[in-house]
């Protein structure tokens, strides 16, 4: 269809309308948008009209699809072996990244990861990874196809020649009040996961008190809609969706949480049980997450193999060396972890029973902190951040630790922990642990 | 309040998610639009939202006097007699203006009009002005202050000083389907005609197949927000409810219009009682709006002493006199007026009674005759037109003339005749004749 046939204002007028858009109208709109020949104020419009008029699971389809085509998609069909991902909507304290990467890795599927940073209350992997000295995650695409093929695994940040459009329109909604909208963010994401040249993907996609979809019903209609995209696009998927009605793990920061990690891959629970039992969630997460990747991967036949293949990585001590094998191709000289030079523990006021925490606002204890960004410019502090060391369901007696704060600037500790003093509900009565994994949806639900 | 604290895409996403935005909030949003500090991608954002959102009776009334304060407002206090306006919505053959105009204004009552130009199936006052040779309407202020306190009126179109923020936020409406939303339709009306200096205001609101508003009850909805913004600003307003269901008299055009005024202005009727049947019409409708203006003007004590004067106006040719009077203001040789150098008469292929016009189309008709504009920089032919020889409720035999083209360029005239002969329903019964005044409300509402 000839693309002059197309007119704008009339694309713009049939969505807010509430009509479906054609694959060819939805085309012309991103590309022509990329391109700079539609202006931002029209793109505004439909992203206003979209977030109020929603989109059909073939229109969210032809937008994550036009947002890919909008630049490169990195081929990797030169590694015999199905390559997966796996993606998380954001969470406090979200690091198995770290973990999972390794381990799918080190279990022969490659792993090919483009990365975030983070923003707003949640953390990104990037500036996790970053936290350790020298870690360069600005490879060459030559390098990044070269180390999944070779290493079976690489973290890059997105570069200016993936999802131009996804770029150009997300900051475009940033401004304008259109974040909010699932076809938006489906489209946002699912294009630059298509864009890494993956086979299947693994999504988690969190649900409570620190994830952008506050219930589970949310995270579900999100899960699908974004499971739709996949295997509409001709990629198997799995979703987990699991808890973020408190921060998951030990740690929220950058240092911090590699060192969380470090524990799991070295397996170093056994030296301090209670250690081992606040980050006992990342660990069960990340195995689990593991084991869906390495199934979607075919490298087992059933996803109970799959799980005892994950655990064997991790407990043989083979992830771990996947770990270092990943610091070296990034140039992360991990023995200079930087330590955190000042802390501070907050005591619990009263006595009582964990009943819930506020889980964002925990996210924004640690954008005080400067562990986190509240505008993409703010520069991080790879130091800082939080331990927590009580969970849902836990008794705290007047004078227990609940927080430790750590940082390199301590004055800005206080802030920081008004924001913690008011985010953690204590009850006369016990409440019933959380549970981590609520559902599995699509290929490996069966489990 | 101090402007800094507002965030744009904070104000965006208040509305987006429908709270009321404050006065201050809107000024803001507005002022800064019109400045350039808030770009055409959020105007746009937030003109979305407020299509689907609404605005409450107090945020159009915010939104109409930020435009109105975004530019210069005229100052007529300088005059002691109540200065009163008409507005219409729009519709084909709408030529009341030019009638109406010379009667209030002979009866004594300032009439300070800033008109517009067509755009879409519906003319524009300063077109039809300027079918008369030499009619100059982009006279300065000055001119125009003066000739609204010696002549009693003027004419003059928009200038770059008078409600910029309107100027801008149409024209971005135009390309981000962001036209057809009630409370901006209002503002951006009312803001014009507030800037004109006004003490009262009658409002022609149109509704019917030739009309924005397509039902009685959408017009009625639009007349009182109208309204409500007006008496809002402390101006006196009325409202009456006129049918568009046809063209308005005997012509649609340009030229054609101004001889169809001057034949009522001179009371040519009894010369020809069919051509005064057919401009009957506009000769009531403009007698009952100048009968509501003098009455809000205070040049009498009720409306009916009112419609008495504005007919006495009229058939002592006052009317008339005032007209050549307006003429010499605007430099326009009335004798020069330009004739139509081609026509073509449009016959019945069927016996029958006029059932109904789809009066729009026929506006398209005129664009397709360049009588009107498909877009601002079209240029308009002044003598072409249409003339209707029949109306709602008329028997019509087999070979009658229905409808007569005229223009400069007969080349253009055949695929108008395809518009006009699909325009055009008869019926083997005969339906009522279309009452012309359905509803007033306001001020003059018990007349």
């Amino acid at each position: 269809m000839d693309s002059t046939q197309f007119l704008p204002a009339e694309i713009i007028k049939k969505k807010r309308n509430g009509f479906e858009l054609s694959n060819e109208e939805i085309r012309f709109f991103i590309r022509s948008y990329t391109e700079g020949s539609i202006p931002d104020y029209q793109m505004s419009a439909l992203l206003m009209a979209i977030f109020f008029k929603d989109c059909t699971e073939s229109e969210t389809l032809s937008l994550t699809e036009a947002m890919l085509r909008s630049g490169n998609v990195i081929d990797l069909n030169f590694i015999a072996e199905k390559k997966v991902d796996k993606h998380s909507t954001g969470g406090v304290g979200d690091k198995t990244s770290l973990i999972l990467g390794p381990i799918v890795a080190a279990a022969g599927v490659p792993v090919p990861m483009i990365s975030g940073r983070g923003l707003g209350h949640t953390g990104g992997t990037l500036d996790k990874l970053e936290s350790i000295p020298g870690f360069n995650t600005q490879l060459s695409l030559e390098k990044f196809k070269e180390s999944v093929q070779k290493n079976k695994i690489c973290f890059i940040g997105q570069t200016k020649d993936i999802c131009p459009a996804d770029k150009k329109i997300y900051a475009l909604r940033d401004v304008t009040a259109t974040v909010e909208s699932l076809p938006l963010i489906c489209a946002s994401i699912m294009s630059k996961k298509l864009a890494e040249g993956i086979d299947a993907l693994v999504l988690d996609v969190k649900y409570g008190s620190g994830a952008f979809m506050k219930t589970p019903e949310m995270a579900e209609e999100l899960a699908k809609k974004l499971m739709a995209i996949s295997e509409g696009a001709g990629k198997k998927c799995t979703a987990l969706l699991t808890n973020m009605d408190q921060p998951l793990g030990r740690f929220a920061g950058n240092s911090v949480e590699v060192e969380e990690c470090l524990s799991i891959l070295k397996n170093e629970g056994h030296q301090n049980p209670h250690v081992a039992s606040m980050y006992n969630e990342t660990r069960e997460l990340s195995l689990w997450l593991s084991a869906h990747m390495i199934y979607l991967g075919e490298a087992t036949k059933d996803l109970q193999s799959a799980y005892v293949l994950a655990e064997k990585m991790l407990t043989s001590g083979k992830a771990y060396e996947k770990f270092e094998e990943l610091c070296v191709i990034h140039s992360g000289k991990l023995n200079q972890l930087p330590k955190p030079k000042h802390k501070k523990t907050i005591h619990a006021e009263n006595d009582g029973f964990v009943k819930s925490f506020n889980t964002e606002a925990l996210g924004l204890a640690g954008i005080l902190l400067k562990a986190g960004r509240a505008k993409t410019s703010d520069v991080i502090e790879p130091t800082a951040g939080l331990e927590f060391h009580v969970k849902v369901g836990d008794q705290v007696r007047k004078g227990d630790v609940l927080y430790t704060i750590y940082g390199a600037d301590p004055s800005l500790f206080s802030q920081a922990e008004l924001k913690l003093k008011t985010s953690l509900v204590l009850s006369t009565e016990k409440t019933a642990p959380q549970k981590l994994i609520l559902k599995t949806l699509g290929r490996g639900a069966n489990r």
